[in-house]
């Protein structure tokens, strides 16, 4: 695994998990866990459980003892450590994005198709879709209940960087993130929308906005100063902090999405809804287990949304869990992704979502911040 | 009171309730009921309590024993009304939107201003700004409790028409209605979203779209058919089924707007959110008798939205009605209205919202259909 | 009507708006109001908009223009005035508790049903029985939807004297209300309990508590001081702050109830939910538009509590009102008894509730007075 | 760790998690898990990640590389498990409830105090006081929040045996399990209450029921069968299907609970609130990152239950997990349980729950079974 912060516990997490509570056809062993600092990776090798520890992630490629590299740093990394691991022979796990910049994720997707021929597989994480009241909503699309699919809204509401005082991080740095909000949670929503209805986005109208301008620099070496820049100073936000979009998709649903780091009180309010001729589905990530399902063919009388607890044997992953009612938690989504990446593995075919559909992300994304650029005008996505 | 459909009926009860619950200086009388059908108007003078009634508007405003006339007719009659009982000195209540044009609600708002001069009152019918917990959310945000705002999103979500089979009525049709969801609906979130905070939007960038195009004509001489169409047949929806729409305020926020009819299972789903520097307010009708309060200057440990319970006496209206926790409803949206109406005459000045902000949501709805009709290209607002 | 007080208010309100609504045989007229101090009297009825006022409600039986006699006062006077009323004659709509003893009701219920065989009606005003959401309920009940039930859990939770230094009302006297949260919010769960369930309660076992026992005295006349009590002096409350028990129904349900006025943050909280063999039903008051309907017969991969939004035109008492989504509220209440009390008068039948159906939901109150005097021994009830 | 089933999985995944996730003296390892069934146990073994296995709880007891015992058996074999294990000075933690009898219990808790002295720590794993909102509930009312606490109610609401044709499991026998729904469930609630309260219960006026008297025999020799049954057959339900009580705490509080089974889509509805003459607090597990909090000394104007989403580092063991809004799972009040055991073990002190509290549990539990076999009457508890 490259990355030790955030997305490394919550991978580390999962890796320790998957195999003890998933049938999975090859039970993962935690090699090795790979950082620039050498003291800050061996302390987090010895806490998340990884047997060893690497300072450079070309040295995990030629190991043979690692089979599958996890990639949990920066998106600025991303296409060159995902490509030389998938041409190194190792199946590959990158965060999403998938890239910076939609040129890197085409060479990512070619570089999965071609290592997909070697039986070398690759999968993007995105986690939210391994949900389980998300994977139910997908099924209750794709089986037609919820009929032609009309309105889709999704929203990804946060407000950790309301504070202006809130330092510079790296997730704020263009070159780093390569956007803000957008990339960072929008992709999110981009993916589950796309997911869920069972359709690609056609074209896309938006709004960026960055509401603070200038932030404190973080202090010291890991502030990451760049040129010019004094540790006490400030610096430029050079990422958005809200993106805001309407959408088309293929099949005639029409979509709105709002992806913000300013929306005070909503900590990390992901929601989604469905409206079809048929029905409707609703979920709200604070109340992650449920799912709201609308059915239209019932009698009005008793007609209304149902609180369906997604906890039962016959849900998406359940049955390898708890009795009902007995609640799940951020951290499964990733244990979930774990199971269908080694389950795809095992069974010598392609995890999804694929590199492919992380690169049609990055194409939503892409025309977002052109059509922000030009005042809102449509932006069509091949 | 010009019309007795379903805005009538709700402009009625108010007007037999508001003089009972609220001390307003004028008791009204309800004196006569207009509409065209003498045999309609008749039954719906009787039942909804009105002394007489007539069947020509123009009526209305020579007789003497009328002091304010109620406008609840489509919009495509409510310019040439208004104007014409404001010049016979008649106090004018108008349902929203104003109008179907600008320019016809450009000399509403002139005869507007002029009939002020002499002291003769002119109201549009925005209801939901007098939803208690509405009225609570402006003076939240007037009292600097949600700091500098950032975020507005609005939604008005109904069905009702989501089954293709659902006839083409009035409100299905431009020469009646001006718009679809834009203006039935639309109209009161723009408004909403203004009122509460306190500042105008400044452009907009738009979608709409009308998902069944063609509908089965009503039967009847109510049908109001057309030239060429016959009963039995089918005719073209010539107004929008949605409308999506993203927006940016005077003062720095960014908005995001969305009005249909075919969010299945959504009945009357108004919803507003608000997210400030300093805090947020949501609501949503389906439950108006609440207001969600998240205060950021609170200890991180016991922060969160509070619901308010909206049944306070200290609260906007409720020191009127009943012990705390004994819920308002839709039709006291119409009383609360009139007692503002009626408490601005009593006082000799202009009550809220005006003619001028009915003109101002118009402009929005306007700029909405411009750049829905123009790819989404951001359309400036005056 | 006697009475002018809160209940007084919420059913002249109701009398104006029935007939207006609601197809009834009998257009109701406001003729008299009645009160001891006769200068508030004539100021309510001005307000409250009654023809004429009385301070004697033997004046009231006397008068050939009145037909129906509406008591609103405290529960020690219902059983003189409601036997006299139908002696007299009059039909009767008597607030609830039917009585503050077990004999007072028994002679109600006799009176009552002497009366109904000369034709003249008698119903007692358990109005939340007329919440659409909980007419809606007991249908499904009765439909057996729900199957055999199992459970019953009622609470009606205010917190309106939770301040110590809240003043000695009437209400906190058993002289004048024969108890405290027992009779004047504990009665209307008991009532809904059996209602909805369509079934008796055979025994409790209970508990009551007083947490303040002395409370300041209430100044002025209108304090009603008692023998040896002083203005500005504090006086001992004479009934309970809460009373809590168990029940057992005929059919095999266990019940539990709890009616309290110091739930801290409870408005007016009444719930009450119901699980059987085949489906469940609850109901918060506080969303009072609103049942959450269980269907045990559905897909469990797809079942959940509905929340079914009560406003469909096919629902219990809406087909008078708005479109679906236009929410009700507490007032409605009233107006949907007074319909239902008018339909039945005008079909020369009995209207529900009865005064029988008073009186064992009198034989409940007092059996938990009776267990929570004797450590919560079980009492049967006949 | 002795058995293997459902807590058996549910502690071994906390096992292995707590040590990466929270900072712990001692790094604990995964020695041995025990049961009756050979082949089942070792298939455990493998698969929950311990080292090796037994078939005979005292062999746990003679090996050196094991320091803790863990306890996740039926509860008739609790007690003789934890005294040889405490006193061949192995810690211990024991699932609940501590034991069958009261009789069981206070041999264990003298046993547990014994082994104190001796350094050997014991701990009853009432895991739900581990969720982080009932930790920050308990906090808000130890510091106050609440002030004189006058109401608690708790319910734990289940529907696994609704369907008549359930099995009779050992969980439905009296000789294995002690009681039903109150040991299993209302146990729970009776430790949620005190603990949260911080306050014991003093008497109990009790209700049980069993509403399916005759179950199926489950097939096999898992079944258990008794003398005299037959596979195919059905036996006599020999517990209660739910238990409903009335209580009193020492600190003048009164207290409802309900333990059912039969709580048709109630999955696992564990709630509690508590009403306190400063606030109220209340939570419902469906929810379970959620606390609802209402502080009564705010301005009525903006007071409100508030919806504090327990995520924050500041929050009760968060600190230890994921950014704000990422929210916890069922199995992290396992890991939770851990820690605080781990941490007491480091500190050589006694980690609570003790086996005192537990036994304090299972003298309100006799109580209840006491007081519902003599017709409800007061059953005080020393």
């Amino acid at each position: 695994m490259v990355g030790y912060a955030f997305m490394g516990k919550a991978h580390s997490q999962a890796w320790h998990t998957v195999g003890r509570v998933f049938d999975v056809p090859v039970a993962p062993e935690l090699t090795a866990i790979c950082g620039r600092d050498e003291a800050a990776t061996a302390e987090a090798a010895g806490r998340y459980g990884w047997a060893s520890h690497e300072t450079d992630w070309r040295r995990l490629l030629e190991r043979d003892d690692i089979g599958l590299v996890d990639i949990c740093t920066p998106g600025d990394s991303h296409a060159e450590i995902a490509i030389a691991a998938l041409e190194a022979g190792k199946h590959v796990l990158c965060e999403k994005p998938l890239a910076n910049t939609v040129p890197e994720a085409v060479a990512m997707a070619e570089a999965a198709e071609k290592a997909a021929g070697r039986g070398v597989r690759s999968m993007v994480a995105f986690n939210y879709r391994c949900v389980p009241a998300i994977a139910l909503a997908r099924q209750l699309a794709r089986d037609g209940r919820l009929g032609a699919i009309r309105h889709v809204r999704a929203r990804y509401l946060q407000d950790w960087i309301v504070d202006p005082d809130f330092p510079l991080v790296w997730r704020l740095r263009k070159e780093k993130a390569g956007s803000g909000a957008l990339g960072d949670i929008g992709a999110h929503i981009v993916d589950l929308a796309q997911h869920v209805a069972g359709d690609v986005l056609t074209g896309v109208s938006a709004l960026t906005e960055t509401f603070v301008k200038q932030r404190p620099l973080p202090g010291g070496a890991a502030g990451g100063l760049s040129a010019g820049e004094k540790a006490g100073g400030t610096g430029e936000v050079t990422v958005d902090d809200c993106a805001l979009f309407l959408g088309r998709f293929a099949g005639g649903a029409v979509a709105s999405f709002e992806a913000t780091r300013f929306a005070t009180g909503r900590r990390n309010g992901l929601s989604i809804e469905l409206n079809g001729s048929a029905g409707s589905v609703a979920f709200d990530f604070e109340s992650m287990n449920e799912l709201h399902f609308y059915d239209h063919t019932e009698d009005p009388a008793t007609a209304g949304f149902r609180r369906i607890l997604v906890t039962e044997p016959t849900h998406p992953y359940l049955e390898a869990w708890w009795p009902p009612g007995h609640v799940l938690g951020y951290e499964h989504t990733f244990t979930h992704e774990l199971r269908d990446l080694l389950v795809a593995i095992g069974e010598d075919r392609d995890p999804a979502p694929s590199f492919a559909e992380g690169l049609r992300v990055q194409r939503v994304l892409e025309a977002v911040e052109s059509s922000a650029a030009d005042a809102g005008r449509w932006q069509p996505i091949d």
